[in-house]
Formats: C-alpha cells, sequence, structure tokens
C-alpha cells in the first residue's frame, strides 16, 4: 500500500517469467509496437511514447537533456520531492531555473507560471509535477497546459503517480511532454520508464545542445519508427508491460480513473471517519496516494513499522522534513476495494493499540459506505 | 544462441515472478547487499560494484560523465561496434579522443596504447572493450592494464561480455573501471548494468566536472554504503540477479570459466570440421561468442533466418559491414554442451540443405569431442 513499486498482478508476473526472447525479432518488434500503440491510449495522446530502461529519475532526466541548452531559463514548480528532483535537475544541467516553491501541503498555482511567463518571454520550459508522490498532493496541469500553449515554452509534467490513476489528458490539455515509470499505474516492477513528446517538444529537441545519448529522445524515435529500441531494451519488463497494457484496455481508462476515485474517497473518509487529518488540501487532492497527519502523540515511524510488524501491510511514511509527521496510503494500480478495507482495518488496530482514541470501526465503515455507493 | 539476450535460469524466472516488494525496507536491502558482495566475487574485485537500472549503453555513459570533463584527452580502442560506442560516447561528451582503430578481425595492441601514454602525458583515461560482443574477438586487457597502471590514465573496461564468461581479474590487472550488463554471463533479463570503480577512479571522479544525476557513481556509492540506491532500483531484476549470483557462487567463478572455454572450443573445433573460416584471430578468441565467416555462394542473412524459422535455433548475424558476411553464436551464460551441440546439429542441416559441401556430422563430432575430453 506504497504509491510504488505497487503490486504486480500474477498475469503480468507470469509473462515476465517466460523463456527470454531476443530483442531483435520480429516477435518483439510486434510486442514493442503494440506496447507503444496501447501506450498512447493510456496518455490519451496521438505522440509517440518511447520508452527507456531507467527509473523516473531517469525518465525526468531525459527531459532535461533533450529539450535544454546550459543557460536556457525555465520555470521549476515545486510543492514535494519530486519538483525538488527537478530543481536539482535544473542545476545539474546549468539550466537558468525560476523555481516557484510552494508549502508541501498546498497546490502550485497556475497564476504564479503565467505571470513569471508574462515577465520573461525568454522562459524555455515549465517543468511540473502532476501527483506529488511525496504527499499525494495534485497540481493542476490541465489549467497550466492552458496557460503554457501560447508561449513559446514547452510543458514538462511529471505524471509518475499520475497516469492511470487520475485524469491526464495531454493532447486536450497541451502537455507537451508527459512521463511516468512503470512500478506505478503501469502495475509493472520498476526499471522502465515512459515520456510522451508533442511536435512542440521535437521542435525543442532540434535546439537542445546538451549532452545526451543513452536518453536520446532522437535515436529513440528513429528505433520506434522501426518497432525497436536504439539500445537493448528490458525484455521482460516490455513483455510484462504489454500485458499490464491488455489488462488495462479491457478494464478501459475511464473505469480504472473512476475505480481509483473511489479508492482514495473511501482511503479519505475513512481517515477522516477515525478522526485523522488529511494532509492534502482539499483543491489538490489526487487518487494515487492519501498523505494523513499522524495523530499527536503517536510516533509516525513506529506506526509505520506495527503495520508493516504485526500486520504486513506496508505503508509509507513522510519523506524529507515530514518524515515520522505524516504517513502515506498508496492506492495506484492493481488495487480494489478489499486492499483499502484491509488496511484501514490494519490502521484501526494499530492506533488502538498505540493508545490513539476513537470509535474502533468507524473507518472500514465509512469505507464501506463509499463501496456501496451510499457516499 | 546470440551474445544477448542469453537464457535466463527458470530459478532465476521464477525468483523474478515473486510478489513485488517495497525497495526501501530491510528484506531488499539485504539482498541488494548480498548481491552487490556477490558481484565482487565475480568481478574479482575489492571495489565497490554499483548497478543501474539500464542497457550496457548506460553504464558506458556513467562512466564517461563521472570520470571526466569536457577536453579532457582519452584513448578510444576500437575493434568493433562497441569500441566505436565509446567513440560516440566521447564525442557526445567533448572529450578529445585519440581514436586507436583496428580491423574488425585483429586485437588492440598494447604497444600503440604505451606509445600514446608516453607521448601524451596528460591522457586522462583509456578506453577498451574486452570481449567484443559484435565479433568475438577477445583484447588483451591484462596486458593493457600492466601499462596503464602507472599513469595518471583511468582504465575503463567495457567487459559486457566478458564478466562471467572470460578470465577477469579487475584487480590483479590493474582494471580501474569495470562494466557488465545482465543479459549477459550474468543470466538475467536486459535492463541491469553493473560497475565496479577502483581507487585511482574515485580520485577521477572528484576532479570531473560533465553534468550527471541518474548515472551519478557518487550518489550510488553513498546509498550503496546504506544498502540502498539513490533512485528506485529494478526490483525484480535485482531479485534476478541475486538468484543468478547465489548460482554462479555454487558452480565457482573457476569452473564458470572452464565451461565457457570448453563450449567456445567445442564450437570452433566443431565450424572447422565443417570447413568452416572462422572470424576471430588466433590471439584474440574470447569464450563469450564464436563468430563465423559465411561461406562463400551461401547467403548469410538467410542462414540466420532458416536457422531460426525451421529449426527454432536463434543465432546472430553480423553487425555493420559484416552483416551477412558472418554469422555469430553466442555461448556466455546459462549454456551447457548440449546447446552446442543442437546448434552444430542445426546448422549441418541448415548448410546441408542450402548446398554447402561438406561432410554432415563432422561439426558435431568434433565437438564431441571436446566434451569427451579428447581435445
Amino acid at each position: 500500500m506504497t504509491p510504488g513499486p505497487t503490486p504486480v498482478p500474477p498475469e503480468v508476473l507470469l509473462a515476465q517469467a517466460q523463456p527470454m526472447i531476443h530483442h531483435r525479432t520480429p516477435k518483439f518488434s510486434e510486442i514493442l509496437a503494440k506496447a507503444s500503440e496501447d501506450l498512447k491510449y493510456i496518455f490519451s495522446t496521438k505522440n509517440d511514447v518511447l520508452t527507456f530502461a531507467c527509473s523516473g529519475t531517469g525518465v525526468m532526466e531525459s527531459a532535461v537533456v533533450n529539450l535544454f541548452s546550459a543557460g536556457d531559463k525555465v520555470i521549476v514548480c515545486s510543492n514535494g520531492k519530486f519538483g525538488q528532483r527537478f530543481d536539482q535537475l535544473a542545476a545539474a544541467y546549468g539550466l537558468n531555473a525560476i523555481s516557484l516553491e510552494y508549502d508541501w501541503d498546498t497546490v502550485v498555482e497556475p497564476a504564479d507560471i503565467a505571470r513569471e511567463l508574462k515577465a520573461n518571454p525568454d522562459i524555455k520550459g515549465v517543468l511540473v509535477v502532476q501527483s506529488e508522490t511525496s504527499t499525494g498532493v495534485l497540481n493542476d496541469v490541465k489549467a497550466i497546459g492552458e496557460i503554457v500553449k501560447d508561449h513559446q515554452a514547452v510543458l514538462v509534467v511529471d505524471s509518475i503517480t499520475g497516469v492511470g490513476a487520475v485524469e491526464l489528458r495531454t493532447d486536450d490539455w497541451h502537455l507537451d511532454v508527459v512521463m511516468t515509470g512503470s512500478q506505478k499505474g503501469l502495475m509493472l516492477p520498476p526499471g522502465l520508464a515512459c515520456v510522451s513528446v508533442s511536435d512542440k517538444a521535437w521542435a525543442a529537441v532540434e535546439k537542445s545542445t546538451l549532452p545526451k545519448f543513452y536518453f536520446s529522445w532522437t535515436k529513440g524515435r528513429k528505433a520506434l519508427a522501426k518497432s525497436t529500441t536504439p539500445f537493448t531494451p528490458p525484455v521482460s519488463l516490455i513483455i510484462g508491460l504489454g500485458e499490464a497494457l491488455t489488462m488495462m484496455r479491457e478494464e478501459g481508462l475511464e473505469d480504472i480513473i473512476k475505480r481509483h476515485s473511489k479508492l482514495a474517497l473511501a482511503t479519505r473518509l475513512g481517515a477522516e471517519a477515525m478522526g485523522l487529518k488529511l494532509f492534502a488540501p482539499a483543491n489538490g487532492r489526487g487518487s494515487a496516494v492519501t498523505p494523513v497527519w499522524v495523530p499527536e502523540n503517536i510516533d509516525g515511524k513506529e506506526l509505520v513499522k506495527k503495520m508493516s510488524a504485526k500486520y504486513g501491510i506496508t505503508i509509507a511514511g513522510g519523506q524529507e522534513h515530514l518524515a515520522g509527521k505524516i504517513f502515506r496510503i498508496g492506492h495506484l494500480g492493481y488495487f480494489d476495494q478489499f486492499d483499502i478495507l484491509t488496511t484501514l482495518a490494519g490502521l484501526e488496530m494499530c492506533l488502538t493499540e498505540m493508545g490513539y482514541g476513537f470509535e474502533a470501526g468507524s473507518g472500514v465503515r465509512a469505507a464501506e459506505e463509499v463501496f456501496m455507493g451510499l457516499k
């Protein structure tokens, strides 16, 4: 019950356990081509979606090195650990970053981006996280897309815990670059990351002079046109991706998003019924992960440990300055109602044993009401 | 029967098919720590061995960006496609490369490196491939290590198809940086790559100014000291790595190398008995892959296709200017004598059907003699 790595369906685990095949074969090309088409469906885009053997950070770095040149002015929006990572990447590659920093329990303000774009017509890119894994806060990338679309800047969206969990309309919302990692909504082990690239972004790629090789989108695009990859792809993960995407197509994107909304609502109402306080602001609650304040006089790190050691439920603690202060229940990917009910029940037992005063059963009851369609 | 991806043992496939675990847990840290120790054994080194989610090219790039600065003078030795890749990487990152280029059917001459080092005391690195996957040619990195060890230059060895197949003594031979990929001698799917880094190389890392983030060895080393990784690792591949390394420890490194030598010898003598000509020179024959000239009047691409389509045996063709001119039989990783005998029998049938004149059975007989210990 963490925001990644998320559980992998048995069908996917077994697909990956098939005997190895060579990647320069018609069979592998067919799998890759189909997966790439299915990714477009999941990303709601007509743009090419490239895949890389790397973690989410790798594909974030690929955006920086493919789109920009040293000294380029960019806006980096940061209201959590992964917004900060964009800042670190911009610094590592010598970009001239205007950092819009926000408290971690607030959303990125689209109006601030509009103001900076107006004040700095030479801005080349806007980097923002849609769903902040570190806090569960959801930023309004639709509103941001509406602002950036008429500017020369390329809009780069880390949707690593967004894709397959929350609404994301890459083309309709004018999102030039959208990224995800395999170990999130795609229900795969970590080790694979994907990125969609718009025509506007490809034009930026043409001008970029930062050095790159392994992460070159141009190499990736050329190879994908021939249903292959520039370098040896992670064959078993791509085969797993094919299987996971088939499952996602069967469920349907709209129903997947609805299921996630329901899981998130049940988790939120369950936590609130137990007297717990939600961390994310009312205007920034995503469906990937629900962050909750640890109640006063309860040791947050101990709570996470106890959930795992005594009840076998892995939830996540807070990161950075929120360590011990919040806990996070992930529900993106291969989850259903009973995962949430189980987790809330485990949480009720842990908190009762740790001396937190509340009516046991209240959290589970509130979640049941959501799943019965009463709320 | 290609030089990668190589077959993955069922034990490893199933280890990877276990339910996903989180990477920030004591259980995962234990697996990572054990695998890192076992990698030192396989690399014959006391140096730290870092792992990255990427292909072999990614880890080659990591060596360039961690060790050097733009304008640094390096020697790049190239007698095949992967030597060329070092040249391309050096160019992408603005290194000042002295390219020692050799015909693909010859070895790198250590004396040439000695000459260049003497003429250019400011050389910062020597980049060389031990086992050229593209041609099967084995370069004498032991002799090169003896030359580079007293110079300030760091010796960088691509042993992507060398590790676990041919003799490799990282520390004894003064190899500062040694790399491999998972889909080779380590018997895993692709998607993971490893690199060992000597103290001399760490000193170079301190001075490097090329931009890096995802591939930062410094971040990797800091995390490894705490039995973790800087970014989300490819959990299933690391679990598979742990299983594969346990199997390799059980067989023992010396016996693994002996097995590969025998497989290679049987393949070579089998091919020669069929009247075929070996591509690799007598002083550069490795045990990872055996390249063979396609006989005159035989269509090399057709041969590779027929082996696969009619007999279900995947061998590799030649790359670049050798496409259609050579074929390559891989035998690194999870292979035994009957894989070679099967392949030679398939080759005999294909060549007979394609009109090549030779005594059918002669190739298999020669290989049997090797396996019986008669040759």
